[in-house]
């Protein structure tokens, strides 16, 4: 499970996009929201969209690794779909904020590595900040608040990468996927495996 | 610190090899030894060649970070040399045994990423270990004891990759080199980048 966070204006949509395309064995998590759907958006691909009382159910039913509520609308990771792909020996990549990190790392500890995508400088996330363009100044306060929010828990995170240069910050996190995916206390079946190896060294 | 261990037959000295042509920033360490040198090996290449006296006199004034004595004759790794080289802002490998990697990671826990190699497959390690050629049968007994010795340590390394395809285990290696790099808990300076980003976000 690899788990990325970012403020605004780190570029972690761009990062999240080339990930997938280049890492066949990594799925993204699709969450479910109760916000109504926007143009352009489909379902089971951007969001299952749910209804107020769907999403409670689910809550209720423990059926969610994470779930929040941000600007009146909630959003969770549906924990059945993460199950099958990691039962299948492949990865799913999540893209959440730090409270949803903090309580998935609450319920799988060993199976999360987190990733938090920095901006590369004041001055660049000042520029990128400034040329999004549409939205009222009431909703880009309440993100900026957000962001420095977001921010003040990159140390929560197992890797903090800066995103000074997207090809650089990608090869970052693939490196952490794989290097992840080699971890001693991650590889099933080694005692086995060793045991074979140990009695050739015992009887070569 | 990369600390790299392997029983006889996993082809770490191959992945060593490429491991340093392809990363600029990673330097061998050279390890202090009493053994006579051999044809073809160069001081300060290979090892550094020392008396007994030399060897003894380094280990009571504290100057290696770990040594042993194998088949009568003794290994060390001078602590100076790494020094220098970490604090330029570069890292160092080390090619140890579970040993010297055990006695490095008392004294130094939070900079070191260990690594252990394991062979392909029984099969493969068999035909590995007999077309070796050369050695006495009493020297290849005492390999292969120190072999089975070596491999049943290695649950003590954070990581372990499978030399079943050089290419392949080599990739692995650097993506743990990488990912390690970036570790939350070795950027140093980081707070204060991350502070001067937040107040972008306080006052976009």
């Amino acid at each position: 499970m690899l788990v990325l966070s970012s403020p605004s204006g780190a570029g972690k949509t761009t990062i999240s996009r080339k990930l997938l395309e280049q890492e066949a064995d990594l799925h993204m998590s699709v969450s479910v929201t109760t916000r109504p759907m926007r143009k352009g958006e489909v379902e089971g691909r951007d969001y299952y969209f749910v209804s107020r009382a769907q999403f409670d159910a689910m809550v209720d039913a423990d059926e969610l690794l994470e779930h929040a509520t941000v600007f009146e609308n909630s959003y969770g990771t549906p924990a059945a779909p993460v199950e099958a792909t990691l039962n299948a020996g492949e990865d799913v990549l999540f893209d959440v904020d730090w409270q949803g990190a903090q309580q998935m790392r609450t319920r799988r500890r060993s199976d999360i590595a987190s990733v938090f995508i920095l901006p590369p400088s004041t001055e660049e996330l000042a520029r990128r900040l400034t040329t999004r363009g549409t939205d009222t100044p009431e909703v880009v306060a309440k993100r900026m608040a957000k962001a420095a929010d977001e921010i003040s828990h990159y140390g929560e995170y197992d890797y903090v990468v800066v995103n000074d240069d997207v090809d650089r910050c990608l090869a970052e996190v693939r490196a952490i996927l794989h290097a992840e995916r080699v971890r001693a206390d991650r590889l099933p079946g080694l005692a086995d495996f060793v045991g074979g190896l140990t009695e050739v060294y015992r009887a070569p």
